[in-house]
């Protein structure tokens, strides 16, 4: 049901922004606290409903500084870019407040609306449930959400078109539709009827008690912005350890096979890779020196330099923190065709899970997170290949021991190398969960024994021509 | 003169990998360090003489995921944009190394072969001296810069041509340009010489010869990178501090005079700001409770909130002090036509030399740095608008005074703000020292006496609007 605000009484503007103010500085003054918060609003509408004003009037009452808006022009959606790819980077940070005029909603309509290319009921309905699973992952990391339909009557709107002055059509768009076109207006209103359920809507015939009923509506929610969630699961159900990651295989490749078999496949790798139609995903996790480096290597030996980026992940910054865990992934896979993490999103359920970096309740959720985002990525035309490389525990030592001798590679050693050592066994259990949590069909996990190089490496390689053959 | 390499021997590629290794991580490793540097590659040259190929060797011999690589098709120069502009977001962090397949001066030669409209030389010599200031810029503020020219002859350009497999034309693009026609391979000759005086030049003739050739001449300058320049001016010209700065006005206006002015002055501001072709920045700087917030406010009383951005600055974040200080300010310039800032780079001769978060040599450095800055924005058609708002020491006391007393006004006071007035006549001096030094015909100061909030409020505005009809 959506909300309408049956009480709405016009109050003193004055008070009314005295009190936004406060709220607004209480929101910013949380950053790095306990219960940060940011806070999006999506506004979305019938055209000359009054939105721009809304929002215009909005930052009158508060600090204009401190409440950002961001307006594109619609974004048509594509076979390959999700609904939130556009997006991501504005997800403010900590303490943030932003003003979306385009959304993902919006975009859903402008296609759904684009005659040459018309939407059936249940894609626009399977977009819906996944902006509305998107949302619901913003908040649970600490970007609350709230959407605001600006509602005009077709004779209102009508009276309005008459009145408006040409000279004003710069920034009253019109977004491209016709608002003289009933057909069209019905249009509109059964189609936003369809996800308009959980916003609250404004009613715009009267100015005034549209802003006022606008800005009080954020007030109230910012006064009672939701606690974040802190219940953990009592009795997690810790996955058993596969036999591979107890015992990596040692089976050895023969030096003039391996370099025989590599030339042929990097060639191969290199070809599927780029006359692939999709975007590719890469994901390479493993214990230190497991061979990650040595792997992704080997992929792009035979790609031009300027066919794909490697993003090396460490912690994240200060920056990053104020924003959902997935956020410095998401702006990254806007920029490459080929991307290649050596290290990825999965830091949330090993590393952040075993330091304590993420709270119990934060990395338990995590794996559903992931899971939607390699869904989304999946729906997007994106082929997501992930990696465990097993090492024992024992052929880590001796590759430690190996790199502090090489002066070339001491840089590649350090002191937190052989302290993660001690949490062996928890990395252990952490993967075991991770591997049977976050398998699934669109982005399977590729375990590969690396205690010989060689064999591990070949095996790499072969896992994505596979994975990018059966997909 | 161009630098040649003449005493080049092909050294063995296994030690050329390690000693590429040892200087990339010694480079990563310098991060946050005393002297540390990023490095940029910029590449161009002959179309097959094989940079694609050179850096793709590159990369094999050094650790990849610590080679950045940006390759964009071109940017033709407009008239409103700087051509550092599309590259600003990638300038690298301290540690990191980024080639520039696509960089300003390949957009240069684009732009001036693009045969519907042919550049003058004088335009185009105009546009290399930009760039080697920019690039000054950036060594100085620890981004090191090297330029590689891939040179190739016309008769092995067309014997190549001759042999090139089709299948390959996928990511050879030939960039548009003709280069079976010897007149347009002339032509570029002729235009890159103007500007590959202080490149390094690279015969392409045997790929051999030109990986290593390129990839020596890297190892030997991360082997010299140049030392930080330490010396500052012994006898600093400190400027006289201005008499509207010792004593600002007490010039009252009347409160019914305010209102209906206010009223005017608002309406033309936002058409002037809204029907300027150009665009517009506008900064304030000036002490606290000077009036930033409060004119600003004003300035956007009357604009849709789609129409602009304000960007209040504060302290900059760790991946920020990891670049140049300007390069904040250049990211959020591509974002919005009308850009407001809240306190502005001018941090640098301000805070930063009170504070001492800036040395001697770079805050004295940085006046140049500044307007050079602004001459680039003032040549892309963007209009800079600078206020230095002039507050008593007493009225400031009254105010900070009054925030304490106001429950919506405490979150504007805190105990940092007290303590900036310990430092006032320094503030003064910096101010005068900045006013004097940055007051330029393309970007001058307007310096606003605000003991009387009204008076302030409506003399900015006035500025804009003379700015605006001056430039």
């Amino acid at each position: 049901m959506s909300e309408k605000n049956d009480t709405f009484k016009l109050i003193d503007p004055e008070q009314l922004s005295v009190e936004l103010i406060e709220a607004q500085y209480a929101l910013k003054d949380s950053r790095g606290k306990e219960n940060a918060k940011s806070l999006v609003i999506l506004v979305s509408g019938i055209e000359l409903a009054g939105k721009g004003e809304a929002v215009k009037q909005l930052r009158e009452w508060v600090d204009p500084r401190y409440l950002h808006v961001k307006a594109d022009p619609a974004y048509l959606f594509t076979a390959n870019r999700t609904f939130w790819q556009p997006y991501a980077r504005d997800i403010p940070a900590e303490g943030e407040m932003l003003v979306m005029f385009s959304n993902w909603y919006s975009d859903l309509l402008a296609t759904a609306l684009n005659e040459s290319e018309p939407m059936d009921d249940t894609s626009f309905d399977a977009y819906i449930k996944d902006m509305q699973e998107f949302e619901q992952d913003l908040k649970n990391n600490h970007v609350d959400v709230i959407k605001v339909w600006f509602d005009l009557s077709w004779k209102s709107l009508q009276k309005r078109l008459d009145k408006m002055d040409p000279s004003e059509q710069c920034w009253h768009k019109l977004h491209g539709l016709d608002w003289r076109n009933k057909k069209q207006y019905d249009a509109v209103q059964k189609l936003r009827k369809r996800f308009t359920d959980d916003w609250y809507l404004v009613d715009c015939e009267s100015e005034e008690a549209r802003d006022q009923q606008f800005a009080q509506y954020i007030l109230k929610h910012l006064k009672e912005l939701p606690v974040h969630p802190t219940q953990s699961i009592l009795e997690w159900q810790q996955a058993e350890v596969p036999e591979q990651l107890l015992n990596p295989s040692n089976e050895k490749t023969d030096k003039d096979v391996y370099k025989e078999e590599m030339k042929k496949l990097t060639a191969k790798v290199a070809e599927a890779l780029r006359f692939d139609g999709r975007q590719v995903v890469l994901a390479f996790e493993g214990m230190d020196a497991a061979g990650k480096g040595g792997s992704i290597k080997r992929i792009v030996k035979k790609l031009d330099p300027r066919e794909y980026g490697i993003f090396p992940i460490s912690a994240p910054e200060k920056f990053e923190l104020a924003r959902p865990y997935l956020w410095r992934f998401w702006t990254k896979l806007n920029e490459e065709t080929i991307s290649i993490f050596d290290r990825s999103w999965y830091g949330r359920v090993l590393v952040e899970r075993i330091e304590g970096f993420a709270s119990e309740v934060e990395w338990q959720r995590a794996y559903e997170e992931i899971n939607r985002f390699e869904k989304n990525l999946n729906n997007s035309k994106t082929v997501v290949i992930k990696f465990w490389l097993a090492i024992s525990k024992d052929e880590q030592e001796a590759r430690f021991k190996s790199r502090e001798e090489l002066p070339y590679k001491q840089y590649k050693i350090t002191p937190d190398d052989w302290r993660n050592r001690e949490h062996w066994d928890d990395y252990l259990d952490a993967a075991a969960d991770m591997l049977q949590r976050t398998s699934t069909s669109y982005a399977p996990w590729h375990v590969i024994s690396t205690n010989d190089k060689y064999t591990a490496r070949l095996e790499v390689l072969r896992s994505i021509l596979k994975q990018l053959e059966a997909d």
